[in-house]
This record gives C-alpha cells, sequence and structure tokens, in this order.
C-alpha cells in the first residue's frame, strides 16, 4: 500500500481538536470519512500534532496507506470535495516511503500564539486570536522568555493530565513581535521545539501575557520555571490564538511540490 | 441631543446587510437595539453605505442622537457590551455637530475586495474572501481597470434594481495588488469614489476577474463599458470578499481619536 503524507489546514472551532473522540466531532475524523469516501475501510490515520479544542492549523502534518496508486495532485482535490464544507483542506500532498511517520519521523514543531490587544472584540476573528483588552508591552515579554530558552524541566508548563514520560523539552525559540492594527495591536508568539509537552504553548503565553501586562515581572518567570510546580504557573490561554504551523523532518516531504496546489 | 458618529466593524456573514428589513437581522438592528439598551425610544439611525447581504466593514460610519451627554470612549464600551457575542464592534466614537450626518456629509468611500486564488478552499476565512481555483494575472486587470477610472456612465456596471437618479459616477482610483499565500495568492482590489452604484464594486472585480482568467480582454472591458448595457458586464461577484473600509468626510470626526480606543 502506498504511503502518503498529507499537509493539513484548519479552523479548529467547530472541533474537539485532532483526535478522534466518541460522539465528538474531531479533525482526524472529518479527514478520515473524506478518505473514507475514496477508499472503504483505511486504518487510522495519525498526524505529527494532537491540537487541543478549539486549536488551529495551518501546517498539520498526517500520513495514511492508501491501496490505489494516487497522483498526489488528485488525491488533493479528492479530499477536499468530501470535506466540504467543514473548514479544513489539504494543502499539499506527496507520496513518502513506508517508513514515513507523520509523528515519529518529526524532529520540530512549530506554533505560532496571536493575541489581540485592544478595547473592542474581534469580529472577523472570533475564536481565531486570543483578545486581551489591555495594553502589552513587548520589551519585558521578550526579556521574560529568554528564560525559557534551551533545555529545562518545564513541570511548571504543563497540564497536570500530560503524559510525556519526561518533563524535560528544548525550546529553541520564543519570538515575540507586535503588529499595529487598527485602534490596537496584535502580538505574534512564534515557538519553535522538536516537541511539546501538553499545554506547554498556552501555560508560556498566557504566563508571558501577564508579563507583558506589567502583573509579572521577567524574573517571576524565571522563578516559576524553576519551581518546577504546576502551580506556579501563570493562567493558561485559551485555544483561540493557537496555530500549528509546520512540522519539520529530515527529508522536508513536500519540498518541491510548492507549485501542486496552485490554481492552473 | 448631542450627536455622536461611530466607526464600526462587522463581520457580514450572519446579516441580510446595514439597513433594517422585516423579520431579518441586519446591522443596524443589531446597533439600535444595544442603543435602545441605554436610552430606549431613540431614532433609527443612518449609515454612510448601506451595505448588501453578506458584505463587511471595517470602517463604516453612523451617526445617532442621544439624550445624555455621554463620554465618547465610555458609549463605545457599553454600545460593544451590549453588542456581544454579534460580530459587530464599535471602533471610534467622536461627538459631531448637529448638521453632521454620516451619508450625507460624505465625500468619499473606500472599498476593499479580496479574492484568494488558490485550489484548496478557505478554511479561516471562509465568506471572508471570494475563492477561484484558477491563477490570475495581474497586470491585464491592471490594465483593464484604467478604463474605467474617471467619470463615466457606468449603466453596464449597476444593479438593474439600483435606485441612483444618474448611472454617472467618478471612480477615483481602482489598485489591484498581489499577495502571495501559502499555496496560493490573495488580490486586493482598492476602490474609491465619491459614492458607488448599487453593485458596483462587486460587477467591476466580477468583470476584471474574467479579464485575470484570460477569459476577457482589458479592451472587452472598455467595449462593456462604452455598451451602457448592464446585461455586457461580466459576471457579479459574491459579496464574500467586499469591505467597506473607509469613509470621507470634509472634517474627519475620529481625528486625534485613534488612541481613545487603546487598551489601556
Amino acid at each position: 500500500m502506498p504511503r502518503y503524507a498529507l499537509k493539513i489546514e484548519y479552523d479548529g472551532r467547530p472541533f474537539c481538536g485532532w483526535q478522534t473522540q466518541a460522539a465528538q466531532k474531531s479533525v482526524q475524523g472529518a479527514v478520515e470519512a473524506a478518505l473514507a469516501r475514496l477508499e472503504p475501510g483505511l486504518p487510522r490515520i495519525g498526524a505529527a500534532g494532537r491540537t487541543d479544542t478549539g486549536v488551529h492549523a495551518t501546517g498539520q502534518v498526517a500520513h495514511c496507506d492508501l491501496t490505489r496508486d494516487w497522483n498526489p495532485f488528485r488525491l488533493i482535490e479528492a479530499i477536499n470535495h468530501h470535506l466540504r464544507p467543514l473548514p479544513v483542506a489539504v494543502l499539499a500532498c506527496a507520496k513518502v516511503e513506508d517508513d514515513f511517520h507523520a509523528r515519529f519521523s518529526a524532529h520540530e514543531r512549530r506554533y505560532l500564539f496571536r493575541v489581540l490587544a485592544r478595547r473592542a472584540p474581534p469580529t472577523f476573528e472570533a475564536g481565531q486570536i486570543w483578545h486581551v483588552r489591555h495594553r502589552l508591552h513587548l520589551a519585558p515579554m521578550q526579556q521574560a522568555a529568554r528564560h525559557l530558552i534551551g533545555t529545562h524541566d518545564f513541570t511548571t508548563f504543563r497540564a497536570s493530565k500530560c503524559q510525556a514520560p519526561s518533563p524535560i523539552k528544548t525550546l529553541d525559540t520564543v519570538e515575540i513581535s507586535v503588529h499595529d492594527v487598527p485602534y490596537g495591536q496584535e502580538f505574534h508568539f512564534a515557538l519553535r521545539a522538536r516537541s511539546f509537552l501538553h499545554n506547554q504553548v498556552r501555560s508560556i503565553v498566557g504566563t508571558l501575557e501577564r508579563v507583558g501586562a506589567a502583573a509579572w515581572t521577567p524574573d517571576d518567570v524565571k522563578t516559576a520555571l524553576e519551581a518546577r510546580d504546576r502551580t506556579a504557573c501563570g493562567p493558561v490561554s485559551p485555544p483561540d490564538g493557537l496555530y500549528l504551523t509546520a512540522v519539520g523532518y529530515a527529508k522536508d516531504p513536500f519540498a518541491n511540490l510548492d507549485e501542486q496546489a496552485q490554481p492552473d
């Protein structure tokens, strides 16, 4: 059976997350249902990141085994046809080696977290951006983030239900930028690591937001990290602004495929 | 009664348009209902542009007469509180002279039309951008647009039900730009005029799209304009990508107010 890697974009609002859960609408379930229209009786598909309820993706990666030898471009078109009208779309597809595994072959995940700081609530992006009604200050957040870069015990910043065997992770980057928008500002937090703990990004962003609001000092974040204690964490941010943007592999399965999904 | 000008942003998807219509949900109705929570029995409010069903705004302007002397900042907060959870928000507010009229004092309207050209459908912006599955070519659209700039009889480009007394309008600018997005391109059409005919922007963009797709030549647009015949128009675009972005007045009521709606 040929194996295919799929790059998937989705708006997480209507879903219980990536992973199928009994009686709930999942992104995995949506993609599997579309694939079942093409080839009935397929095995379950796996993805690089099991995003939570309400979390979005612009670059999720999954793999699936199909019996037929599909032209990748036609496969994209067929899956997207059957996904309608759900807010899920396959952006790219590539035939890969049998040992390619979307999750276990991945050596890097990138997340973006978007925060809108303005008085008025978001209208076009409700649920797609975290709305705070107060100003945020960039420099202290950047200063605080530097304490988190590198290899640390991230017990403070992981969900109590996190099932990872170890709380030690290496955070490669936390880049924070600000963009003026009418009557407010939009902040982008870009995080990169080999892998993340459960709720790690939302725990970090929620804590850094407290620093941006001047409720915490940058050093408070260092103290919280060193406490290795979940109760030392700041408030966990909502899922609204979180996007899985990219998954890295030793050999990018989608390299040189940028043109395949372009309009004719 | 003091008069206030309001700058309003809204996602047009759930609404029948700006204007109140029997038994339908309008933006005007939503804002009036919020105002009625503050001061019962208010007269109807008027807006600069009566946007159609599904059309959005980032800079609609309306005016209202209130009995109380409101602090503009507090008025914004109170209206936005009562607008929840609808995708409508007041961004700015200013006390204005009694002779200020959102519609009749306006001497300029600006619209943005967004088109996504990629194979996969939009996920985050369904209904907020016009999706076409084929490539569009920028230069011929720009060339065609030049035929439309200036003062013309726009009979070809107005809805048959348009109630304007004259089909003659002056189109100041049609600026078309392209922005790369993953696996596709996004086109922006920025139009500016003193006022527009009913469906004029969507008729123009729908026709220019045919030029971008190489189904029409730029000269075909000149021929269509000169025909002064509604049946000579290209297909009218859907409302999805259309935004009223700004309304111009001799004296901008919102000048120097940029800070008022900023987070503390």
